[in-house]
């Protein structure tokens, strides 16, 4: 694009995305599949955090798991039981849950879910 | 509760919330005001991250800027023009910026949005 295009002109060159390492929509990124594909993880990865969009079916039980990574859980679209140590909510649209490093955590969705789900420090396991 | 309550029960006795540091309804945290309120940050932290659900006005515009702190912004809802360094583009739902440590970014909002702003390490400025 020239310095001469006008902004509008330049905007709508930008669709579709072109490959970019700083903007992306999630979900173009490859799903890592979790439980026979009932959970469908889309990750983007910095230095410091993992970004994710994770798609979870209704009545997808994610066990009770833990990782050395601090986790933090927000609701887009659902209802999801989850639980963090001793501790179980009702996640609804809206709501965040914060899952210390090596917590133990899970829980069932009650409905369909798109979920958040951000890790520090990066999930190097989830790169591929 | 004990442990002879169904699970029915007891999360039927969750609602409404009661104060958790591990769950919450992020837009029940005081916001933090900025640029005379056409930006209303809720910010939840742990020890790593910084966890923000934010609700701008449309044509807000965000000053370039920079942080130490790694930032990734989604946004849930509404039309952003962003900036990061030398690259800009129009975020729609769905879509992720990824903004390194020390990168100059910045932004005017083309509706009202609802944005989700993580960074690492924690926006120790963010507490109050």
């Amino acid at each position: 694009m020239t310095a001469t295009q006008s902004n509008q002109t330049a905007t709508e060159s930008l669709s579709p995305l072109r490959p970019s390492e700083t903007f992306m929509r999630v979900t173009e990124v490859p799903a890592k599949e979790i439980l026979d594909g009932t959970i469908r993880g889309h990750y983007a990865h910095g230095d410091a955090m993992t970004f994710g969009e994770v798609l979870l079916d209704a009545n997808t039980v994610v066990p009770m798991h833990e990782h050395p990574h601090e986790q933090m859980t927000y609701v887009i679209d659902g209802r999801f039981e989850f639980t963090v140590g001793a501790e179980t909510r009702i996640l609804e649209p809206g709501m965040l849950v914060i899952i210390p490093g090596g917590a133990r955590h899970g829980g069932t969705t009650l409905t369909a879910c798109r979920v958040i789900d951000v890790f520090s420090p990066v999930r190097e396991d989830y790169r591929s």
